[in-house]
């Protein structure tokens, strides 16, 4: 996974930040459909994931009202339904405005 | 590492993504030392990490004023230009506001 391309703040982030039950119990195909899915979906900006014990993350939207109907979209209800029941020991769910954002700065040709 | 245990939003969110270069080159020790460093400064509420290829680190303050402070203390400034110059292929830091929030509701003891 890359770094994602956002167009210029302001737009919305949501910090989804979890930890697994054991076994996969077909999470891993879920997890891919679901960023196929989002990709997809009104106003949908990128998305960032890593997993480390701890996972992380982050998609991006145009505003919160895109981030609201990406959460009702019938599959990922279910998904949501059954990460509730099985795929999630714990959670927590962050929506944010990205009010400022910098990338690093371009090689200096005379380095 | 755990989910951070943050208060009613709304509050800062620092996205931190990023691209590693190869090999350690002292990024292990002044990662850990990032963390112990950040914890100490005012205003900070938690930090959430994990790479996968992909790292992103999310760390959480009182308000934009407290992220902008840990932006200038001085260790944190010599690590921020060592990343820059040897430890990221590239990054991307985004600023942002929660402005809601809600985790995994607790178990139904009828379950």
């Amino acid at each position: 996974m890359s770094i994602a391309r956002t167009p210029e703040p302001p737009y919305t982030a949501v910090i989804f930040t979890s930890l697994r039950t054991p076994g996969d119990q077909g999470y891993a195909r879920m997890s891919e459909r679901m960023v196929e899915l989002a990709a997809q979906q009104p106003g949908f900006l990128g998305i960032e994931s890593a997993r480390e014990g701890l996972g992380i993350t982050v998609s991006y939207w145009s505003d919160d009202d895109a981030a609201a109907a990406w959460k009702q979209v019938h599959e990922h209800v279910v998904a949501q339904e059954r990460g509730r029941s099985t795929w999630y020991e714990d959670y927590e769910v962050r929506i944010a405005t990205v009010t400022r954002a910098y990338g690093k700065p371009a090689a200096d040709p005379t380095d």
